[in-house]
């Protein structure tokens, strides 16, 4: 069975891979989803009790394929389809198996992106016919990564959705500038926003309101385009216009960016640097105990000088 | 070199070891040190430029060593000294070679906790004995794991601390239970706060106050002191009485236990069950999307028929 599984697989080059459209790819796939059914009915004995496949949403962190847990190592390599997007990295795309199938399923310039119903269309055939199914997700699923999107509809269609946790960004890039997210006397918590926003969404001002405490360390996701308003409301619901500010473009990879300010400067310093998505913004006083920021003041004022 | 290294160390079982005072060890460290520093005056090329060994403040996920990112294991392995607490299961030590020595710093039963100074002096030590040095703390180091003060002291010897994110309780557990700590339409923003009451700190009814957003999820870190006085005041300030919520010890390991409760209930449930230290306590409407939520309203219904 491993044999004929094996033989169906595409070994390809995943960024080739990655500019593909899933209907360019609909004949494979349906030529592995024949495959997968007929090893499912010559090895009963191998086959979950349910009849049904496994699918399980691995976070795989921020960038750096080192900050992959152990635990989502070992499923990637036994995965017969991995779906991904934008913001799994090619480096943690290296991890995966010859035999298995990498599906892009995200944005691509000229492409439009696959709708979710799309996505949870195709978890649920390859569950169906008894594969193994790994939907990647940068970061952690859970956390700003329509995770519980996808868990939910296939709950409903009767299939368990185990979810391995990922480094969420906020985590692994304040690992990497050495910013506390929470610290004594400082910051007693940690809030995570969603810059996006959204279509019958909350309106932003209210999240501002009372997201606006100097005492609490801000990580916002996905805020690039919303920023300056954000960082007006937040000044104006009572955050001190001088808080320390970071946001960093591709965090813990070596293409790594970044830039401090005080929130009253960072979208203007942002702008400057021309920094692009994907893009973490941390705001609250821990910033400043950064050995870059201090750097990043010391170079600001070199700067003035001459 | 490697081989006097491997001559002082002493591999022991970890639990009696758990249970030694550091005082009780002083011996065998400095003892570990006069090699370290014979190590280094012999063998230069392999030194640091700067003389002074590494230091890694690394995070062990919340307690399934599979948790663990590959990055931390590369550390791990290849350390001369681990300091570890509590909050690190023995699977996770389990990993340590045999050559490293393992030290607790945490607090035991019948012993003092060993204070932060302590801590920080011997990891002190030991880098500038040309050891390298690895800070084990539970989940993230820098989520309430008190990193942050460890790296402000050793930056000011002048000792560069690397930082390795772990997966943080909130993102652990909720993979567990298959809680969306965000979830469009549910939840825009996730907070996680410490309901650990601090001399000096801040008034936790200012927190309580702004935290009280039905639209956002909590998560509350060594909460279960504080939680009959938090659970008050957050309904005081606004949020819904019956929202649901869960607490759950030791998650992520074979000891979890859970129970789920709308969050008026929520501390009286604790009780009954008599949940210990550490528990993390998740409170939000997208705890309703657990499957295990539906499961604890069945069997309560049917305690409620019986």
């Amino acid at each position: 069975c491993d044999d004929e599984a094996a033989s169906c697989s595409v070994p390809a080059d995943s960024d080739s891979i990655r500019l593909n459209d899933i209907t360019l790819q609909l004949p494979e796939l349906r030529k592995l989803l024949q495959v997968l059914k007929h090893k499912r009915e010559s090895c009963g004995g191998q086959v979950p009790k349910n009849g049904l496949g496994d699918v399980f949403l691995v976070g795989t962190g921020p960038g750096d394929p080192d900050l992959l847990t152990l635990k989502a190592v070992k499923v990637i390599q036994k995965a017969d389809l991995l779906l991904y997007d934008r913001l799994v990295s090619n480096a943690v795309l290296d991890l995966v198996g010859p035999d298995a199938r990498l599906l892009y399923v995200g944005k691509t310039a000229g492409y439009h992106s696959r709708t979710q119903e799309e996505i949870h269309e195709l978890l649920l055939s390859f569950a169906e016919a008894g594969a193994t199914v790994v939907r990647l997700k940068g970061g952690d699923p859970l956390v700003f990564g329509r995770g519980g999107e996808e868990m939910d509809f296939l709950q409903q269609q009767g299939i368990q959705v185990k979810v391995i946790p990922g480094i969420t960004a906020a985590s692994g890039i304040s690992a990497e500038l050495g910013i506390p997210l929470t610290h004594r006397g400082i910051a007693n918590s940690v809030r995570f926003l969603t810059g996006h926003s959204r279509k019958g969404g909350t309106d932003p001002l209210f999240v501002a309101e009372n997201a606006a405490d100097p005492d609490s360390t801000l990580v916002v996701y996905m805020g690039l385009s919303t920023l300056p308003s954000l960082a007006q409301k937040l000044i104006h619901h009572g955050l001190p216009p001088d808080t320390p500010a970071t946001a960093v473009e591709r965090g813990t990879t070596p293409q790594q960016r970044m830039v401090f300010a005080e929130l009253k400067d960072l979208a203007d310093k942002i702008k400057t640097a021309e920094l692009v998505s994907p893009t973490l913004i941390i705001i609250g006083k821990v910033v400043a105990l950064s050995p870059f920021w201090l750097q990043s003041l010391t170079e600001a004022s070199r700067l003035v000088e001459v």
